[in-house]
């Protein structure tokens, strides 16, 4: 794996204006991601990456994030088959924040089932006091979580 | 302003599967949101908002935010008049990321003058060993920064 290296966070003006990718790791070394459909442009899911997953997303050209909960890399894909192939990576103004367009082959994104993890919309703009209730935007599961993860 | 109340955080199932929105906050009191373009479907923007900046924007209609930098709440548009117009608002399965689906007016929606803030992408699957250099996906400004912030 090519051993790629990220540049010192310098100036603003360099960071938002430059062509060094000097991406900005938070306290706990981890960078937000945004993933969308690289076809549709639907936003797939969000998640983060340390340096590690960002070197190797780079490398491999598929997805690999961090899991914040089980703490390890996180391969896309490793256990469910749901590869993502990166066709642009991107890095937005301050570089505190990446996105991904990937190609799923049609496989579903959220663990849940779905294709999008954000399958739910809230509504706006009518919003009365009192709690908010989602509504499903997607309505069929393309896998069944229990048969690809077990219980 | 409507008295718009989140659901309290309760099992994985219910935040999962269920139609009640319980918007996760961070330690900070925030949670993160995706702005996409409704249209062309291209992400403009990633920001932070607090449980006050999501209810204003679930109301209002427009992008509120909370700006971690100035720490107070982020009417987008207010100064540069950049206003975002939200088309459809949506979360995630496990209701820690919001995604909002805006439109700009045609507007620029990055404080550096582009129409997104990821002007920028990172070359991948071609690594080589050492620094990694961003090429420019956006060419020209939609506004000079310097005309509407001032200096």
């Amino acid at each position: 794996m090519a051993d790629i290296t990220f540049a010192d966070r310098a100036t603003v003006a360099d960071l938002e204006e430059g062509a060094e990718f000097a991406p900005k790791f938070d306290a706990a070394g981890l960078i937000p991601c945004v993933t969308t459909d690289a076809a549709t442009g639907e936003p797939l899911m969000f998640a983060y990456m340390n340096a590690e997953a960002l070197r190797q997303t780079i490398t491999l050209g598929e997805a690999v994030y961090y899991s914040r909960s089980r703490q390890e890399l996180w391969h896309k894909g490793a256990t469910s088959g749901h590869v993502q192939t990166v066709v642009e990576m991107r890095v937005d103004c301050d570089q505190d924040c990446i996105w991904l367009r990937v190609d799923t082959g049609g496989k579903a994104s959220c663990h849940v089932g779905y294709r999008s993890c954000f399958f739910r919309s809230v509504p706006v703009g009518t919003a009365e006091a009192g709690g908010v209730t989602l509504r499903f935007e997607e309505t069929e599961k393309l896998f069944d979580p229990k048969q690809v993860y077990g219980q």
